[in-house]
Formats: structure tokens, sequence, C-alpha cells
């Protein structure tokens, strides 16, 4: 019973993070499908398969439903579990959704094929995920609370203890800790993992990216800590942004008490067909999703420095990098240290950038500037500077309710304005989280013939478009 | 006292192993040299930079002359120990050599800089790099014996320490563990550290390639086991076939008793240079440079696997790969289970191939394999097959004396041979181990004008040669 107590599960991540972080998310359906069947049979703790950017991917180049490849997916991995990223209230988008919307898209999500959601929130307030969270569970689906992890003075072991435990308490059967920027190092994981496993009964799962070189080491020291369920990619798309190794995890494990129980020999089938696939997608390949070690010293998560260096070269002020990684850390602490993850990495280096080539410090203050510090996004954990507040939104008042309490109910509005263009309730979600690319999309479904970006042959540069998309939710 | 000797040192490869294994050995002196003085003042225990495949790679192709690298290493780094990798009775060639080429050798590498020599033999038959060893010490430099890992029935942790005993009693001021295939897992590792730890009382010194993705682990328990020194690659050359990254181990010790001590602020400089550097490199990186876990199954190094690709294709029976990967476990086993390295992996691979091809085993026999089988390379560890030593050698009978002993003293002969197209005794030693591409690199040199193979633009696809180069000596 102990022995098997144990047991290290694993999720992997081949039909999501790992594209998403080494490929742009450009993975096509047609190319997880064939080998769906070996990877129903490998007994992973989970698949994850959906949301996160895959659903905009989907919609804006690959012009592939995203409902339908859940569909798909569902009826081919029949003993798998799928598991998907959700942003809490902002679901797959970059708006906070009235609850109604929030409810029927867990509710769709479950009735497709969604097993696990695993649902965060960039600022880690409990607020923005609650809804999500017992809507799965009103779903009988499998609810996992994240962390997301950061470093700052006032992200103390104290601090994410109570923030697990009040995911714990929110009803969530799994509890996530979230490393988007590599910032974990075995040292922190041992002490982070073992508090969390002296106070939170529920398991742990540990999602670390691979960026700085240290996430096997993190892992190892996690689950001697007590963590229970690891996030591994199959090696053609581990490594780099992507994240360790689902063989060499299983392969370190092996024979230990920890050991995953899980076939090399059946894993290397896997492999062999995800060596081929990641072959198709080279044009998506870049320098920036290699191993980047700078985070160390910035604690800035290397997509966030490819997003900023391309904001840079648009203003002709490539030389002014050093100044804006100096900046960075300034505006985090005047906006209260808020984790960097898809929006406030954005929000706050856009910020960060604005205040250096303009400059002077916040001359320039960007709307998302201005709703994050109206407490638009959640409630900081840190204090926010109440010079730049007052810089920014002047004497409104912020407001000290939960975003989404502002938001009537919307999903009827939603469907009278898409009107027929929808044919289902999930076209209705689809609209309401991209409008713009939502529509085409109906558009072109209607017309008989889809116009997905070529796989082969760019008539532009990769890098621009697909930057945005990978850096969306690491 | 105690702190200060459980402090970590690092052995940095960017100038030697990690290009070697990235891209094809191809780094030129002029970017290195411009940042030694960086490289000079981290603080590392030495650095890799000299010997393995960079002094063919040197005359073949960059028309380099690998002794003037050398000189200029050792003006651009005073105070940091030159490291270099020494194919013991082979030297940097493809044949034994006398006993006095080794001594001269080993004399003039000392003259010129090298202040650390790792000596290795393929067989791990120590009468292979005895010569080599006591030369080194004759010169007050620094030996380091060397275990070439790998697993088989014979390779017992009893056997691994009797070696790294032998090589202790024979003068060696450190023990390096050289695991080229990337073999060794955290729970080996610390079997063996352990093991080595209680009986050796030298410095172990771990050197793993990171293909199979459980390179950091390694490392990370091999130091908690009492490894003292780790062999590391700042980050732009680390990773994939090459090694951990330096920036990452030493922030995952950073703050631990093993702290190395090295300030990561410094070594971003480095990275961002060698960042740079890298993308001069491109047309020699390959896909056979990521990470491979097949040797979790097949325990047969990656790079051996892509040469083994190579000598099917030319024979049109790629579809062999598979049987070819079935029949080298048992060519090995005939062989009495010699480590797969530089030349031994050459030698089981090309044989293994003909078995298949051939459509019977040993039906064709390499003049590589006579050899072997006559003991010309040295002594195996297991039992020979007999009845393949017999289609072999028939009658013939091996021979049970040191390779080298066969052969007579040869600088003389040497010296006369080449002439006055050696303008010194290093040139002679050159010509000794390349004779070919040394008296060409010669007599372009006494023309005037060098040719070396473009950086930019390949006349012919870059493969076909870098493979042979890469898989030298990994
Ligand atoms: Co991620
Ligand atoms: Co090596």
């Amino acid at each position: 019973m102990n022995e098997a107590k144990k047991k290290l599960a694993i999720t992997e991540l081949a039909l999501r993070d790992g594209h998403q972080s080494l490929l742009a998310t450009r993975m096509r359906l047609d190319d997880m499908l064939p080998i769906c069947d070996k990877l129903d049979k490998i007994g992973y703790w989970s698949v994850e398969a959906w949301g996160g950017a895959t659903f905009d991917t989907c919609l804006r180049y690959l012009k592939e439903g995203p409902w339908v490849r859940l569909r798909e997916l569902n009826k081919a991995l029949p003993n798998t579990r799928i598991q998907m990223l959700l942003r809490g209230q902002n679901l797959l988008g970059y708006r906070h959704y009235a609850d109604d919307v929030v409810q029927k898209f867990v509710d769709m999500a479950s009735a497709n094929g969604v097993d696990v959601f695993r649902v965060f929130d960039a600022m880690n307030d409990l607020r923005n995920v609650r809804t999500a969270i017992k809507q799965v569970k009103a779903n009988n689906r499998h609810a996992e609370g994240t962390i997301c992890y950061t470093t700052s003075p006032v992200h103390t072991l104290e601090y994410f203890v109570d923030l697990g435990k009040g995911l714990e308490d929110m009803g969530c059967d799994t509890l996530a800790i979230k490393d988007m920027a590599g910032l974990l190092t075995p040292v922190n994981t041992r002490e982070l993992i073992s508090a969390l496993k002296n106070e939170v009964s529920i398991p742990l799962h540990l999602h670390c990216h691979a960026t700085s070189g240290v996430a096997e080491m993190v892992q190892w020291e996690a689950v001697h800590a007590g963590c229970d369920i690891i996030d591994t990619a199959i090696s053609p798309l581990a490594g780099g942004t992507s994240h360790p190794a689902t063989e060499s995890m299983v392969a370190a494990f092996a024979g230990t008490e920890y050991d995953t129980g899980l076939d090399l020999v059946a894993l290397q089938a896997v492999a062999a067909h995800f060596r081929e696939v990641r072959k198709k997608y080279s044009r998506f390949e870049s320098d920036a999703t290699r191993m980047d070690t700078r985070v160390f010293i910035n604690q800035i998560p290397g997509g966030m420095i490819s997003n900023l260096a391309n904001q840079l070269k648009e203003q002709g002020a490539q030389d002014k990098m050093d100044e804006v990684l100096d900046e960075i850390p300034r505006v985090r602490k005047d906006f209260g240290y808020p984790p960097l993850v898809t929006p406030t990495s954005q929000i706050v280096g856009t910020q960060a950038v604005l205040n250096v080539v303009s400059g002077k410090k916040y001359k320039v203050i960007t709307n998302e500037t201005k709703s994050y510090l109206k407490g638009m996004y959640g409630k900081a954990l840190g204090i926010i500077n109440e010079d730049v507040r007052k810089l920014a939104i002047g004497d409104e008042e912020p407001i000290d309710v939960r975003p989404a309490d502002l938001l009537q109910n919307e999903m009827d509005a939603l469907t009278r304005e898409i009107g027929d263009k929808a044919k289902s309730v999930e076209d209705v979600l689809s609209y309401a989280m991209f409008p713009t690319i939502a529509l085409q999309f109906f558009e072109e479904r209607e017309s008989g013939h889809f116009n997905p970006e070529p796989l082969e042959a760019p008539t532009e540069p990769a890098g621009a478009h697909s930057e945005v998309v990978t850096a969306q939710s690491l």
C-alpha cells in the first residue's frame, strides 16, 4: 500500500505545452491522432492536450475547430484523462468573463472530453479561480488548483502554503505548482514542497519549465520531498523552454520507491513519432526556445525577454534592453510584485519599455497598467505604489471586489450578437473568447474552404506572430 | 577547512567538448580568444581546451595550427589551468604509438601549455595509459586517470573500484569518470561514486554527456555522494549531446555546502559571447545533437547510431537499423564487452553492420576486428568468444603483452621521414598522428596560403565529414 502510494505519476505535455513551448503551438490534430493509440496505453496520470494557447492557434492559424480537436482526442484516448490549462476567469481569452460564460465553458469542455482542469490566475487571486473550480466540481471532473510560483520579498513559504490551503478548501483535488519562468532551484523546491506537504493533504503536481537547465534536478528533489505528480514532455518535445523529458524522468526513478511503472520501450515508440513530427514544424523553431540561464540574474522569464526584444526593435531602441531589464523589477515592485505570467508579464513588460523609451517613468501609461492599478486583474500580494497609482488613475477609486463581480451575465447577449453564425453553444464560447478570429473561422467554415497558415515556405518571417502565441500562457 | 573542502569545483568544456559535441568541433581560435580574459577570471578548476577531436579538426578543416592554438590559449588564460583529453597510447590519432612518441607528445603539450591531462583508454586497459601518465608526472603536470563507464555483466562496482585504485597507484592526481554515452542514472551514479569514494582517496571528477536528459540529476547525486569536480559547458554550448550547463549547476548548488563560489553575473558575460558564436556555426548543427533517450533501451551511444545510419545508407540498407541495434550487443558480448567509445565503438559498430548486411555473422570480418581479437587494442574485461576469434585470426596466437610493447621507438624514423617539411618537433608529432593531413597543412603553410573549409555556404552537405569528427572521442 505504502509502495503504491509512493509511485510517481506523470502528466505528458506533448500535445499542449510541449509544442506550445517549442513550436509556437502549431502542432495539428493530424499529427496527434496517429499516436493516440500508443499514448493511451502508456499509463499516464493525464495527457495535457487542450487549453493554453492551443485554442487561439487552432482558430487563428490552423483553421482547425478547437472543440472538434477535443472531441477527436477524447475518442482517441478512451483510457487516458485529458487535461487542459484554464486561466481562471479569463478562460482562454484576454479579459475577465462573467460567471455564466465561465460556467458554460467548463460545462462544454467537460461534455466534450476534458477530465482534468488545471485552473490558474496570474495574480494568484483565489477569487478569480473560484467560479471555474466550483463548476469543474459541479461537472464531477478533476479540479487542479494552481500556485503560480514567483520570487519576491512578499512571496514567502507561508504565503504559498496559505494559497495551497485556500485551493484545497475550495475543493481542489490536486494542487499544481506552476513555475513558468524556471525560477525553482533544487534547494528552494525542496523547501516549498516540504512546506506544502506538511499543510496540504491533496496530491502535489509540479510543472516546471526547463528554460534555466535545472528542471530535472528540481523534479528529482521535488519527488523526494513528497511531490506526487510531475509534468514531462516526450523527449523530442522536451528541453529548452519546454520541460524535462518523459523518458529521462521515468528512467531516473526506475527501480526506486518512486518508480513510475511506465515502460521505456513503449515510450520510445511515442518518441519516434514526435521526432518525425517535430521536423515538419521546423519553420517555427527559433533560438528563443533554447536553454536560457539569464533568469538566475534578472528573474525574468525567457519568453518575456524575446517579447521585449521585439517591442524595442519596433521602436528602434534595441540598445535599451539592459535598461528595460533593470526597470522591470522596479515596475514589478510598484505593482505589488505580481508573478510574471500572462497577462501580467505583458503589462509589466510593456510599461517598463515605455518607462525607458519615453525617457521618464510613467510619462506614458498603458490602458492595461491603468486597469491593473485599478484592481481589474485582481488583488496584488504586495503593496501598490500609491504615487504610481495616482499617476495612472488619478482620484478614481480602485475596486476592492472581484473583477468579475462588476460583470453582468453575458451568454445571452453573446448568443444574440453572433446569431446564426454560431452553430452551437461551443461556437458562442469561441466567439466570446476570440471575437474577430472566431468570426473569420465561422465564415471560412461556412464557405467550405479553410485558409490555414501554410506549414511550409513562410511568406513572412515566422518570428513576429509566433512569439505572441508562444508567450501566452507558459 | 571542512567547508572549503566541500566546495564543488567546475571544469568548463566550452572550448573543447562543448563545440565538439554540438558544432562538429569547428570552433576557431578567433572565437575563443576574445572571451579568454573573462574566462580566466571565473575561477574554474580547469578549462578543457585541447585534445579530443580538436587537433584533427584544426589541421583538416580549419587550417589552424593546433600547437599555435595551444600557445595562444595558454597566453590568454594565465590564471587558469588548460585541460586536454588524451587517448592514452593512441594520443590523438588512430593507432598505438611507440613510447618515445607518447613521451615526446606529453613533453611538448606540457611545454606549450597543457596543465591537466585527462588520459583514457577505450578498453580501460591500464597498460595503455601508463606511459602517458608517467610522463605527465615527469613534467610536473596534473595527471587525471579515467574510468570509461559502461554497463555489462562484467562491469561491476568492484571492477570500477579496482580500476580507480589502479589509476591512483599509478600516480594520478584525480580520477575522472567518463560517461560518453549518457548511461549513468542518478541511482547508479550514487552507488558508483560512493563505492569509489570509499576506496580511492584522490578527488573524483565526473564527465557525463547530457544526451539522455539525466545528466543534471546525475551530477546532483554525484556531488552529494562525494564527487569533487564536475564537467559543465556554458549554456549556449550545453544540453543535447553536450553537457549540463555551467550556470545551471552553479545556481543549483549556490548556497549549499557545495557552493562553487562562481559568480553567475560573470558567467552571463561568457554565455553572451558563446550565444553569438554558436550562430556563426549553424551549418554544423544537426538533429543528431539533440537529446536522445534511446540509450536507455539499447545502451548504444547516440553518436554511434548516427554513424551506423550513415554506413547503412551507403550500403542501401537503411531498413536494417533495428537488426543492427540488436546485433551490437551480441558482437559486444563476443568481444568481451568493451566500452563503446573511440575506437571500439567504430570496430563493434562496423562489424555489426557487416554481420547484418552480409546475411551471415562474421562472414565478412574487418581488419580492425582482426586486430581487436588479436589483442592489438589491449585486453578486454570479459571473455572473448573463441569461435569468433578463430574465424578472425585462425590459429594465430593473440598477443598477451601491451600492444605498444611490440613497437620500436619511432621518433627518429618519423623525423627523418618528414624531413625539412617539419619546422619543429611539434610538427613531427602532428605528422605522426595525421600523416596525410599534416603534410597538406605543412604545404599550405609553406605556400603562405591556407585553404580552410568555409564557415558559410557549404559546397556539400555538412553531414558527411562532420559526423566522423564528432564521433571521435566523446
Ligand atoms: Co507551462
Ligand atoms: Co565528452
